[in-house]
This record gives structure tokens, sequence and C-alpha cells, in this order.
């Protein structure tokens, strides 16, 4: 991009999508508890054409929150370079009661497949969950020049 | 680092330093509501040794979460290669009372100064604010295997 212009609103959306459809793709996600307490962690994303799959312990601090809230903010990219995402939980699925195809999807597109996780770090954190996220607003900027138009989806629709 | 390896503590501590002393070091910023809304926002970050100096909107989320729950969860690096740092509020200097040797060492560091901000898009936000945060907590990971001793300060105090 040159350094005196600004991605088009379809630019933006078909940046969003690429960083969402990545194979591997990592989100840092931020959650709150009800009280306030700020929470982030790195997480793997997989994205279903309409809401974002994560996977992540059942009592983590991340599943709790939002289980509480209802509530997560995803950034992908980089700080030169985001994709931020506010999104609603729309449903959480116990590992051991996920549809097949909903399992399927995420292990298709992370790096790894929380149902032969039994052995990582993060299984300390009891069994898994998927947290199927809706997204309600998306901005993608670069930098100041791109403020102007940086929200491409609005209360659940795409602008651009 | 070899795949199969784990970085010292000391190793792990010069590595969250020279992230946090990096010119133009900029941080993923996670801070909440009291009620527990989550936000997330790219800003830079000066460290003089002891804190970080953030600065933002005096009307921005940001600052008025921080202001309001003396937390925020800050993160460096990669999602593949993390400094993750919580951090509570030791205090917010507005610009216009701000002592010349807190906004020259945010301004050695960053690659903006806020005395020189009124066009920015952010001054929209109001006056902007110096924001200076104590680190309570470090961890540094890249993967799974660094799991085990990704703690290097607790309670304030540096483990390694």
């Amino acid at each position: 991009m040159r350094a005196d212009s600004a991605r088009t609103g379809p630019d933006r959306k078909a940046h969003a999508l690429a960083k969402l459809q990545a194979r591997y793709a990592e989100a840092w996600v931020a959650s709150a508890s009800a009280a306030g307490a700020p929470h982030m962690v790195p997480l793997s994303v997989a994205w279903d054409g309409r809401t974002m799959i994560l996977s992540a312990g059942r009592r983590s601090l991340t599943a709790r929150n939002i289980a509480a809230t209802g509530k997560a903010r995803l950034a992908l990219g980089t700080t030169g370079d985001v994709v931020m995402i506010d999104a609603c939980l729309e449903e959480s699925v116990p590992l051991a009661g996920a549809p097949p195809e909903l399992a399927q999807a995420f292990a298709d597109q992370a790096d790894w497949d929380p149902r032969n996780a039994r052995d990582l770090p993060g299984a300390s954190d009891g069994d898994y969950v998927y947290l199927r996220l809706l997204p309600e607003r998306i901005q993608v900027w670069q930098n100041e020049r791109e403020h102007p138009g940086r929200t491409i989806m609005r209360a659940g629709r795409w602008l651009a």
C-alpha cells in the first residue's frame, strides 16, 4: 500500500476474510470478567464463513469470561496492520458433545485439535469447549490515513 | 530457538526488556469497563526501566477503562512469540500538566508525540493523557514447551 493512500472498503473486507481464512490463523482474544478484569491470550481461530470458532479450556479465564459477559474482542494481524473484531458469543459447546462438523471445521484450519489434546499444557484448564463467536463489528486499518472508513461491518452487517 | 528447547529465565527477561525498550515499540493493550466490556487497541509504549508509559485520548475507551478499573493487560510480539504483561495504573497525567521528563520519555521512544498531535485522528477523543503502568506479572513464551517457566515477574518482582 502506498503511504498516502487508503484501501477501499472491498479491499479491506477481502483482507479481513483472508486473515480469518488463513491456515493456522491466530488472534489476540481479549475478554473481561464481569467485574472488569481484562484478559487476553493468543488463540487459534477458525472461520466458517459466518462465525469464528475458538477452543479453550472450560475453566480457562477466556472461556469463563466469555461465558459470563457474552463478549470478546479479537485482533488479527500486527499492530501496524490491524483487523479488529468485536464479537458476541453465539454458543459454547463442550468437546464431548460437539457436533463432528464443528470439531472438524476447527481442526481443518487450526494447527491443533482439542480432540487430541489431553497431553497439552492447556488440558490442565479442564475439558475443552468450542466457542462460536458472531462478529458484530469489524474494523480494518494500517495507519492514521486509514482511520476513516475503517469500519467494514457494523451491527453484524457488512458495509463493504 | 530450537524447537525442542526452552529459553532460560534470564534469556526470557532479556527478551522482554528488549521488546519494551525497542524503538517504536507497540503493544496490544487490553482493558475492560467496570461492567466487563472488553476493549483492545494497539498503542505505542515507552519503558523507563520501571514503568510503561502509554498515551491515549482522555475520553478514549482505553483511558476511561484503565481509570475505572486500574488494570490493563499488554501483549508485545506476535501470537507465536509472546511477552504478556499484567499491569496496574500508577498514575494518569493530563498532557497539559505533564512533567517535561515524562513527555520526553514517551516522545523519545514512540514514533509520535502527543504534544504535536492536535491534528491526529485520535485528537477527536479529547486531550491526551499519559498513563503510567506498573507491571505486576510478566510472562514470556513461544510455544507449549515454554509454558513451564513462562512467568518471569510475579507481584511486581523479577523472578529471573
